[in-house]
């Protein structure tokens, strides 16, 4: 339990991007994840930055294309870059992208045949941090933050939501905010929860700000061009929502901006100096 | 001639990056490439520069990995990204990665079956460029720059040195910079230019630099570990090479880099100021 095998290790920015193996107990399987470490941990402990990833992707996404790393090593932040879900021969999966393998969703399934393997939010939240912890001496757990795009803009709010006190930093780009009432969320809370809707509220963005208002600012950017805002994210429902439940919130929507990581790569620069502006202070 | 049409259109870094078609006469097929405007443009007419590839690359790897966009829109530079051979189910083509589509080498092929569609330098040189003056008004031709990774450094040096009028300023990432006498380059030129290997010579950096060497510096940036170094890429020949022929140049080792774009996006930003700073001073 714990211990986890190194597969690749790429060098950047001053840094390293290591991709690990480990054997999952929450998702009953072998987990796959990246660490970027910022050329700061030589001197001491640094900050952790979750990055949660969307639909379809794994680790590789964010590393070769957000342009993270360059932030990350400015401002001395490490970030861990999990699955998007279980994976495996052995694993429950459906040819839809948008259920099963690489569409976790961040939420403990309940329902089979996905409850055995489908334990994404105990994954991230407990085991995964665990493991970190455990392994890498320079991670400060003291000082979390959490970001993600799409799927992981919903994991990202989500999470920081239920647990305000572990991540005290929070971000997403083109997040998912209601999944409770949008058709990628219906379809794999259907799946994943069952039938009772009252239910997936406990995993839904626009529920939790009313329910459980957090201290800390949500951050949030969206293309105004996002070819998936309608009837995908509803992000726009965010503003009222945190209005009405004195959520703080940064709600950026940037003109001529699509969904894709050209979209995200543009503003990381920006999330990581809010992110870094939290994290470093503390 | 000289039509393109719109494929693919990404705002990024307050740009755009645009994917464009036409029937190139030069390779006689379809040929695809790609376009960064920076936000700059839209006040007066930007330099160029041109982004040559490796192998089995297309327009998207850098586009997408490099983080080129960034640095172009901060500098105000135009980049553009051609593919890396002509493609299509009427071309030659070899079951390696390493000959044929995907692996043009930029020059112009004498031998069957390639030479029908192989004329990468002739495509690049020429008529890319008549296109992209054609049609891209704010592509200022009097300041281009040159710029490319492994098969494309090999690239951009020896077009550079070839026609130092044109391309003013010139860098290169893990460059094949002896191809007449390393494998994969004598792989190519013998398929594409047959067993003259005197002739090779018009295509080799090494000779080129003896030959004819340029007033510009040669800004090259090579990882320490990279895995093709030998005996592919052999780099540092380059060294004694410019200091025999009198050719100024800056050839960095990297400390712990391989082969891959998280090496290139970790220099890109010195290489494009190299770029800006020779390109925005004419």
């Amino acid at each position: 339990m714990g211990q986890i095998s190194r597969e690749k290790a790429f060098r950047s920015f001053g840094g390293m991007l290591e991709v690990f193996d480990h054997e999952s107990h929450a998702c009953q399987c072998t987990m796959r994840f990246a660490v970027f470490t910022p050329p700061q941990a030589e001197h001491g402990a640094v900050p952790v930055l979750w990055w949660l990833s969307g639909l379809t992707c794994t680790w590789a996404n964010a590393a070769e294309k957000s342009g993270i790393q360059r932030y990350a090593a400015e401002h001395g932040l490490m970030v861990i870059f999990p699955d998007t879900s279980p994976r495996g021969d052995g694993v429950a999966n459906d040819e839809a992208y948008d259920l099963g393998q690489g569409a976790g969703f961040y939420i403990n399934a309940t329902q089979e045949p996905w409850a055995p393997h489908f334990q994404m939010e105990e994954y991230v939240v407990n085991e995964l941090c665990s493991v970190v912890r455990d392994n890498l001496h320079m991670a400060d757990m003291e000082r979390q933050g959490i970001s993600g795009h799409s799927m992981g803009g919903h994991g990202a709010l989500t999470l920081h939501l239920k647990h305000p006190e572990r991540y005290k930093s929070v971000s997403a780009f083109s997040p998912i905010v209601n999944p409770a009432d949008t058709p990628w969320g219906e379809k794999c809370f259907a799946a994943y929860l069952g039938d009772d809707r009252e239910a997936w509220k406990d995993h839904d963005t626009i529920s939790l700000v009313k329910r459980q208002p957090t201290n800390a600012q949500l951050l949030i950017d969206v293309g105004a061009d996002d070819e998936f805002e309608d009837p995908y994210l509803m992000s726009s429902r965010i503003i009222d929502a945190c209005a009405d439940a004195g959520q703080s919130l940064a709600h950026n929507v940037r003109d001529g901006y699509d969904h894709s990581y050209y979209f995200v790569s543009s503003f990381m620069g920006t999330h990581m100096a809010h992110h870094a502006a939290i994290l470093n202070s503390k």
